[in-house]
């Protein structure tokens, strides 16, 4: 007669299997930076969202940072404008501004509504909202490319609130400067701030790649862990290029200021966070600290 | 030699004067619905802002719910889109939305930066954040318009979060339906709505007319003070029309669900909100319950 | 290159199938009753506490309420004393109870043990720590059968303040009467009593049968549901003998006293308790109040 | 129409102006040493008490330590006793203690009268209460005055307990040895060893003088800030003299300790405790540390 | 060799025979109202304060309110007037008034600086502090006796402060009426006012007598205990006169008012509290109600 | 007629006489390790519950550690074993610890329930309970002598928690290795870590002897204090020897982390805590640290 519930009996030893993973990750804070593919294919997102609420209900306290670059590009667009870049940084006008927040405001909030719909509490933010993310002007070899910031303080107020009183924080990646101007912040940026600042335990990355692979060109050279000092050594002896340098670099500093372990990881794959935070095989690169 | 004081004398004696009406109001939670032209002038518009900080900073909790009918139809005029109406409510199919919620959170949350600027914690949410504002379509004369919704529950678990933290909560009127799809509200029905949930002292609608005027042609004839009683009877005698029997109708049904004085004032008004709540000489109609 | 994830990426979309279940329970007191079987075989003793840790860690609030029946008797034999019963209740003189304490504490130790081990915090108590369960002296037909309580009022102070602290408590059948003398206390008694007072929303008996049947001789007469009015009708008309009146009973009890859901469940069936509770494959009888 | 308004909104506006004021100070402790000719005049006494009051309704926390020389040497008077002083301080037999400590009391409970009529809740203690000054027999080159006391340990549990239930602590100065004894306290010291165990943000002692001037007799060389170094200086060059180098010495005295700055103001001009906390012209001298 | 702690050991069955007694009074609220003899012999004093102190220390939150009336009159005497009575009540003209606050307050921090002595924390407040007890003008039969008034409003919330901090508030019989203008209050009505409002357990008045006797002039006919429907019956009846009066009626109103037991005590017995609540044998009279 | 109170009042008297005491150890947390003869006499354990309860009762937190020794033999040996000791430590083996287990639980849970029949709420727990005491085996001289365990961590989670909510915590001395096997622990080990974990003000040994004596033959030479340094030269001169070397090593260990006294009475003497606590005349020998 238990043949009957077979398949149902699989399914409860999967559970059990994660026992020692919700164990280990009870209460913690993790921030997830959400961007690339996995936010622009509606069974991907659906997917990391799924995964993000599912870290709430056993217990952590998970932060959702996200970009939105190509929707950005596609409404300024819309508005007759050209999109125009310096090194890989948006050259940012006080209409282009506009519209970028604009765009982040409507990721942010329909994030926040997927996430309602799960039933999982959420509250989206800008670094506006109790002057979470404090900026000032970025220069790229002194050009002056608008409303672009560094973050250079974290209030983390509200935040602290929201998670205190069981909201998911969904933080669009707007900062303002002293004057309260407001200006376009990197979303990578953002999440490495905000994790730095909160002390999370993990830092997520989703992201369009697999991880760091020491040939770009060949999967199989993927690094599942990377010491703080093979980092850095992989970036001086010249390894690490395009996309990846900044990236890396954002890992680097987070680890440094305290943050457990920062995962590169293959936004497409799906359930990538649960299958990083709740099975054996980890995916993608890890980035921690020797002891 | 105290006459060098004296200007600065003229204005200690006001503060002075402030004390019994800050007392009376301490601790009390008051909604603010802002919309009109008070939203459109720069120099209205910071007055406003600088009022609700102060009626933070004196020991009152405000909420702020603002509008943007104005905004939305520029935007979607931006996009190439012709507004339409049904009775006064915009028609609303799923680009229009798109773009109302767009335009909404702009607001929201330029709001938020000015009150920032002013060293007043906010944060900006709309009804889909912690499923504040749940909706039902809503059909005029049977006749379907679109994402237009009808506000009824609220769930104040994170207004009252954030008032209990410190922050001014601001809200965008959009609301979400049990699919959890977004729907735009009437600013004025959200305040409503909002004041009510939170058991407000007080909700004051900023508008672009005086107050309730029994011949609207003739100012002298505005009314101070409306009980509750009167004010259904200049209803159903058919002395209100237009724009005003939909807010007076609002103010009748918050002032029956608890909410103890419902003012109806004219935004253009420098400081109004003081001139209100700080001075003997109220402005504007101030609708209230007999006892 | 996904194949290789194949196998984790079942495991994460089984995770995900519990969410909703999770949420449901999330922060609910439940009750479990654990005996028969599922007490004395190891693994399947292990796959129970497995299933409370589970429990436990995604968010709810269980409560273990144990029996020790048949090594009561192993240890009474191993003392040279005969086992002596009166339908069905052990004769309990002094000597016979202190060595049902001593053995029914072992028991409690044991499975606290067993929890510390899967990481979960756990407090073994009985109904004299706090004065949890006062008792007072049962006959059987006027006959005196020794130091056999009937509980007639529970303290939840101590109960209380552990699970709060995040302890699963762990409790021996063991009451005191007015004069603090021990007295021993059917282990089903002991759960309902429990699962009452603290206003629990599920109560879960693990026993040696499936669940109740129309005829107990066959086993697809299994009722899956069974509703308080039908309860007790099948009660009035003889359907329900044996073992399982007295427990039908107990069942009952606790819905009319506020518990959502009793289950009935067969210990024997490996994670019962998450097939139960994490899969739409409920499993036994679920008696539960019609609104 | 507006011009109705037009001398409320210059009150408006007056109070826009506190704003940036009421921020700096929010939720700050301030120590008001309230003496001198403001206690004997009914309608400074009236402005005073409204001053504080208005301190404590926008979010500060004002402690008033007040004197009552002159009013003691009324009452002894009256009960034919002659006033009799050592180098300013009232030598204090037994007798002269009792109706200090009478005179006192009166004096605190009668600005705890005043407070609550404004309705502002304070409660009147003094040193006795909580224990909160203990003192040391005092000697002025050897010679007893009797109980004159000198402040060496303040016990801030009471005064903090009224604070954080939002009472205003009136505190009359008196303090008690290691046996309980009574003893007469300089005010001034009083509200310096407050001001420093509470660890105030600022003090301002009411007198009646203007400052500190240069040139005792030329009030055009009133000093308005007075840095640490500059204020010992003064003094080791012999520039203050009188009653104000006790005081001033208070004043570096409580700035050493972490008070961040304290005022001498002359308590005869009108709300002179607004005008210094709430407007840009400061009156009186302020003391502070330099950086 | 057990000899040497044979005195010992005897004071040590002494506390474990008081272990019922303050298990029964743990954490209750007790008034003890301080009047007559034994506030002005300086060993009965002590032993009143040493009581109390124990009281506290065991867990108990005493109370105490005090009277006056003899040092009043002594100190109006001082000051050359003739004190006057209507009815038992002292006419208190604004000078009295003034006389009356002087003395009630230095009989309160005296009271006080004896309890801090013994290192128990205490708080001296009247009335005033906290607008503690609000009162209206009192007339007799139509005549207007001065300052003198009814207590018709108790606000708890200072003394609530006090106890919750640990502190014992020790309370001076003086009111406030509407326009906060102070008043003298009768002791016994403070007393009552006070234990009714904050829900006291006990109500313990120190009196000149030995308690409730049946002919005043024969101590043998003391009653140990009255039910309230007995005490109504002795008044109706016309057995109770004099002082007692008045007295017995505010234990009639304390008890009906939900105080468990009011005590009337011979305040010149020593250490009367202690006996009271820790022995069995109880002194005086105890009003209760019949359940 | 106040010698009808005579008796009576030599109680309270002795009542005032504990009030400093009381007042010294109030809210102090204090260790009782009860043993020896005291654990059989029902006289004296009643006397020793009692006294624990008094403790409880004026505001101490104890915290009860016992032993369970004699009566370990005793069921071994009614279970047809021989116990077997290696240098005063019992060889146990897998079926000797499940005795021990039961027999000191059953002790456990006994003086519980004597501490709850005198109202006071008490909560059984071993070191297996929230993982309270963790240990290492323990080899004698290399020697492997079965389940013997050595404490060499405290989680005081659970103790803390009962603490905190008004139970007296009493532990039983069973510790759990790496592998949350369980392990019998000294009691004086096991008072002595929790003690120092905890930070006690005061651990109390209850033993069969008068405390330390420089001649354990004579009884004359009792030492009632004994400074640390002074223990540390005894044992080195050789003084010490038998059980009281581990013992008083127990309590050099303890004073050197932190607990202010640590005492060794003679638990036969009738309420030998209260002697200590309550009285002047200390007993037995306090071992303490010299500033």
């Amino acid at each position: 007669m238990k043949n009957m519930y077979y398949s149902e009996l699989g399914k409860a030893q999967v559970l059990i299997e994660a026992l020692p993973y919700i164990q280990k990750f009870n209460n913690k804070t993790v921030v997830v930076k959400y961007g690339g593919s996995a936010m622009l294919d509606p069974e991907l997102q659906m997917n990391v969202i799924k995964d993000v609420a599912l870290l709430k209900l056993v217990g952590m306290k998970p932060i959702v940072v996200h970009g939105g670059g190509k929707e950005i590009s596609k409404w300024v667009g819309l508005l007759g404008k050209q999109p125009q870049f310096v090194e890989g940084l948006r050259v940012t006008d006080a209409e282009t501004m506009e519209v970028a927040e604009m765009v982040l405001n409507k990721v942010n909030k329909n994030l926040v509504q997927m996430m309602e719909k799960l039933g999982v509490r959420a509250a989206g933010i800008c670094g506006k909202d109790g002057s979470t993310m404090h900026v000032t002007r970025k220069f790229v070899h002194g050009q002056d490319i608008g409303f672009v910031g560094d973050i250079d303080k974290v209030n983390t107020a509200l935040i602290d609130t929201l998670l205190e009183n069981d909201f998911v924080p969904v933080l669009a990646p707007v900062g303002m400067d002293d004057a309260c101007q407001p200006y376009n912040v990197n979303a990578d940026d953002a999440a490495c701030a905000i994790a730095t600042a909160v002390g999370a335990e993990k830092l997520a990355f989703l992201t369009d790649i697999e991880g760091v692979c020491l040939d770009p060109e060949d999967k199989t050279t993927l690094l599942s862990e990377l010491s703080l000092s093979k980092a850095e050594e992989l970036i001086s002896d010249g390894f690490i290029g395009g996309g990846m340098l900044p990236k890396l670099k954002n890992c680097i500093d987070a680890v440094k200021n305290g943050v457990s372990r920062v995962h590169i990881m293959d936004g497409r794959v799906m359930h990538c966070l649960l299958l990083e935070f709740f099975t054996d095989r980890g995916i993608g690169t890890a980035i921690y600290k020797e002891n």
